[in-house]
């Protein structure tokens, strides 16, 4: 594209924008976001924008509704200030979980965010491990979405001992992620079968299909927020027999006391990648952060030339239905 | 409308529905706001609203942009459960002031909020006194707007000693809506001429356009944020030899110590309505509000119905452009 | 509604619509499909719709893009012709599996699918058993989505033996849906484990996560095409020890000769519902039809009137999220 | 424009293709359609396309209804890989003759197939020889639309004898075509008056408005499906003493056994071009196929270049209405 | 429909409008359209239309744009004063004949027609005998469309003489229609070749296809404007035998001196419909008013009630293509 | 943009696009208005605009509806041969007072044109001096509006005995605009206070806000169109002592018989631009029109090649809100 590329941030994760400038090579675009005391935002975008290849850069990190109005604010000023096109860069975009109407009279709010998005006037999204494949449908507009199973397997790969690795999914619903991290690491899968005891209790672990007796259980997620799931996997595969509990999540979300728990949990260490900002009373010795900043600029830059991002991950399958 | 009229609440302002509901005889609607661990939030309507004409009622009040994106995704819930009509009822809307580019490259955010209303699934919108006439026309919907004028101006009858009152407009930006109060009240305006010394300063009064010596001056404004115009402005006319200011507004937003600070100004009383909740740190013995909620729920009658919501307030004119 | 239920049926299932019709006690709507030398169809409604409350019923059968095209054009000339309000009864979607783009430059076909009927003026739908829960969110429309569990496990319940019941699910992608039937049955789950030796090999079965030794494994999957997944999965549970293998699906689409391949293959009984016509000889003895109509008449019932359709089922869960 | 020039073919008429691609001398585009057991397709853009300028040529060829679908899903898949701009190039688009409501409750199809292509996400049409002009107006996009009168009556005044030649219309309703060629080839008209006995009786030659006695009938129409209405306009025109009957139809469906009927009817040759594939039993010696593939490949330069179309055929007239 | 039907009418042929309501039985709604000394309008609805069944009568007729953009403000302040379903009743739609791109870049102002009445918030629109019948294709709402060929061809029956008539259509392009009215009136026809000398040219009538010696000509057409068109022909009949020579159009524009210059022509009696208003000077002997406003009063309350419209003029046809 | 500019005209003020090509150096594109006997209108584009980045100049000027929508044409005609990108330059919008729903039932007309515009196809408006900056938010596009208040206020500094300059509103509605001239050029105001004595009264001016005794008296608004609001104005600015009046404003309608009444009025001068065409009989001697057409070429120019327009007002405003 014969347009100028330009990099904006938002309030939520500025460092990670700018770790995108350094690997583009350019400086912030530069913009102003003043909270009025009736808590209204202004944003101003600080320099011309006419006929750019804007890329604006929020993720879903507290407070959650701030940075995405924020976002769309940005978003619908850029869009009047004329920038040609703009993509929204969402390394973690908020309510991606809420994607399915699992009971009566609820919001699918993913395809609502989405929605909010295009009325804005996004052109694109640049995004890593939506929580469901299929929630890549709900945009009216092309989604390049990476994947942290790259980074972070390679990372896991610099691990020793990993002949005793299991990998494990908190819950059969998250297993399908599973089989992406077991195929490249070439690894056995195990899945806690967790059941409900009535319609109002929340589910509870029954069971572990496959095994994981003096193993190292490797348990593989998307996120981690309050860390509740991840902890209460790890204590019952230490009943299980575990020998050691390990686990990774493309984003870090950490609320509440999560670092502080993980740090008393059964749980030796946690791969992260840098989709979300962890702030001082989030950190832990057992969490290793591994930034995908490179990821994120190599795709934009790809993006902007119009050259292929699916070639950053080949994933050739032979084509089947039914 | 042969659909059943429900009314539903969100978290900002729940006894200004309740009192609607108390109004119109009718329960206000079940329904659970979740809180999750990372912010998200899941609303869950908890009785049928197939088929029904539905009002869902949430105000600009702290925090902002939850509460704004609670009414989006109630909005969405409620349509995706088949609700036969959505109406907004937002006594005030969060953004409404920034209502035109007045700087380059920012964003006409009430315009966007309309504009995300109508992507979520609203139907119409019933509000109270837009900062700006004009704004209605950002909405792709039937707009209700009542005026606080008719209840505010009933209120200041009762009020002895008026034919001393001079009605005074804190900028001449807001001269228009002074106008209004002007005409219902039979009363004489004075307007504050505010001067900018440089391009990056805030206006400054710089004299007083009208007199308001041994006058009481009433201060007319649609909303009080901070308070700090107001106050300037209640110090500037004292200046100017008013023996006593009183002031009114619609919206009290009453951000950060505004309720304390107006206590120790030069401010006899503040007529307020309850647009918006006041918390306890917002009390003030110099503020008194005044309820408007008969007032809507009259309006939501009448929509309900299919009858005149105009004639609520008569305001013939002869017509005249240019 | 006060308005007319009119049901209109399509080409590719007409003795569901007759079933839903005789439930419902109405006659079907009166249309005729006429097809040129030059393939295209003409459909024309031989009854007036206007101000009526319409269904029109087509499922995805074989010769699938003229049914879902023909049900393209008969929404469209239901619009045209003044419906008030039109609802595609799709039991079973075309292309609902193509839900996600794991491949680069493919289409996101059911969303496609789903903005087609949009387009074409369908205003509802009501369906059953989505691949994916998200695809929900594909549609810019209420969905009603039935769940095909309910009728099967009650039909499951009636067979014996079922202490010796293990669910398996064929692929860990598909080991959501096993959740679901494993708690209604309260019966344990097993999962294949299926990899890919290089990039372009289709995936093989290369272990078990679970045990289903000298057990009854039930297969469980949402729909049987060829059969190919199916009887390889049947086939390496045999190894793994299986005593007997059953099968249960919501939708039949039996391609090719998947019939006569289940004939023959380790396999006792497979359940599945009538969401697809089977033609004379895609039967087998060893299929069993449980008919589904009278759940879409139900629901049809209470989309006429109004009334809950969720509460066909009731999934009451505690709220969580991360 | 800068952008690169692709074009892609759909399954229906590859030769076309390839013959525009040898003229404008690029490589066609590399895609796979994959047919699954259940029929659904799955089309793979086989190489990069970001920014590209993409053309995809499909036409209406039996099964017209896949063709169609294969068109909507590759367009779709171009949209989601960020194809810069997408023209769908349908030398004979389906359904274009289905243009009026002329019965109650039908679907002007023609309007919801230009509908689908925009959902899908075309951004323009290049086409030839629309059954209406009007119809250009059902798209709501560019449409260029090439006329094959021009390479036709090139060919037809290639023939001698044209001193005794009238053009003949097989239908009143087609007579405005008729005239563009009468005035290109400067020769005299008539019109077969069809007449319909009952509202339910296929129309019927029942007089001859003009004269061909002696004469070579020269029959106009723009497309040739099952060819009885040919056949019986040259029956007719016999009984009207008409010396031979020649024909000409820029589209040739050929439906059935078209070519056949031609081969024993009393006709001596029809003049058609390539727009629509003729597979081997439609081939007949009477049938001689003029290419259009050289006038498409100049369009796709000239709207690539963004050079005028209508350049490629100067039709200046007076203006004037009613 | 149970909304209270409500008919308003434009400034451009009130007659009609209360022509119309007297065969409904109802008032006219009130409304007011101011002119400003700028030109610009303003339209008041007088009465309440909250939930009501709207009809706005509106005809193309001088000033022809004031009259089209009086109609969209009305519709717009409709929309906006919350009335249930706007029908916009056009009996003669402006630009109806600007159907098609027969020169290069000009726009099919038909079709933006169609697009600014949606804009402005129409449902659907009621009119009789669009110049196309494909231009129903244009609105992206239902449409319904009244034949003039009922009622003018009750009157002509009445006519005596009728065995020596032959309907004649002034151009080729025209004869479709006249296929309807020869059908009716089992009637013979004739068609007038028109050519173009050069490009720039405008066609000139060069022979009848066809023959009207010692007949009485009736020229069918859809509109009389200036008159030029007809009286042409009238000469050209006259010259090739017709002893008299009627004319038929259901829209009567009457342009310029119209009436004057057919009052001196070789016209007998000219059959008009009152779609159009006819001023003072706009009257001839020579012209005949039938009135279709019972027509447009059983159409509205058919529409309004949710009868069907096309049984006011049956028009059994078998289905056919190609 | 590397996209060739054109611009072109449409009827209403040929003088101004010419003014503005010279400015740009550029020939005006040609295109030709025809209008037919029955008024409607045919623009033909009489060049290629393919790829083209083009703007077209049309004011709103008498016969309004007339211009506006040879506007519409011009720009649907545009999109379909291909224009790149239609900039709508609109000096002065038609019916841009019309911006707020002051009494029931009336159309926000400004924001229905700006639907309008975008209907028809516009990617953009560059204007002046809308009358409220709230009407930008009507326009879903990028707006550029320029400020008459920059070339009027240079010529008024030209003025000598500036010091005896009090600005004057002829309503507190109008205010606002006061402000801006006040702050560039540094002078007192004063508001006439109007009234209205009954609901169907005219409002008249009843008092003084401030004092012109002995002063200049300058008059300020957006647009003169009859001239009655000024020259009452002027009356009572003379009343209450004023020594001279003189007036400015943007847009000079001049409706009726404007000019002749200046001429005979309390007003020594009037200045005003050329956003507006002056016909002969609206020529005064007190009227001195200042060109702007500098200003929109410059826009133009920017808006061409991508650089900043705010630059060409620099207004830089501590950001503030409540």
């Amino acid at each position: 594209m014969n347009k100028q590329l330009k990099v904006f941030s938002g309030s939520s994760h500025p460092e990670f924008c700018k770790s995108i400038c350094n690997h583009l090579g350019v400086e912030p675009g530069k913009s102003t976001t003043v909270r009025f005391s009736n808590e209204n935002m202004m944003v101003q975008i600080e320099e011309n924008v006419r006929e750019c290849d804007v890329f604006v850069v929020q993720t879903s990190a507290s407070p959650v509704h701030d940075n995405l109005f924020e976002l769309l604010i940005m978003i619908d000023a850029l869009r009047s200030a004329s920038a040609s096109r703009i993509t929204a860069v969402m390394p973690y975009i908020p309510y991606i979980r809420s994607d399915k109407k699992d009971r009566p009279r609820i919001s699918i709010t993913a395809r609502l965010v989405a929605d909010l998005l295009k009325t804005a006037g996004a052109d694109r999204v640049l995004t890593m491990d939506l929580h469901s494949a299929q929630a890549q449908g709900f945009f009216r507009m092309p989604v390049d979405q990476l994947q942290g199973a790259g980074p972070i397997c390679d990372r896991l790969r610099e691990e020793e001992g990993r002949e005793d690795w299991v990998l494990v999914a908190a819950d059969a619903g998250e297993a399908k992620d599973l089989g992406r991290y077991a195929n490249r690491l070439d690894l056995p899968m195990a899945i806690i079968d967790k059941r409900r005891d009535g319609d109002d209790e929340r589910p509870r672990a029954v069971s572990l299909i496959g095994d994981v007796r003096d193993k190292v259980a490797v348990i593989v997620d998307d996120e981690i927020a309050s860390g509740g799931t991840l902890i209460e996997a790890a204590t019952f595969l230490k009943e299980k027999g575990a020998s050691k509990v390990l686990a990774t999540a493309t984003h870090p979300i950490f609320s509440s006391n999560a670092a502080e728990r993980i740090d008393s949990a059964f749980i030796d260490k946690v791969f992260v990648t840098d989709t979300v900002p962890l702030g001082a009373h989030q950190q832990s010795d057992k969490v290793e952060v591994i930034s995908v900043t490179r990821h994120f600029a190599e795709a934009i830059n790809r993006i902007h030339d119009g050259r292929s991002v699916s070639e950053l991950f080949s994933t050739k399958k032979p084509m089947k239905q039914g």
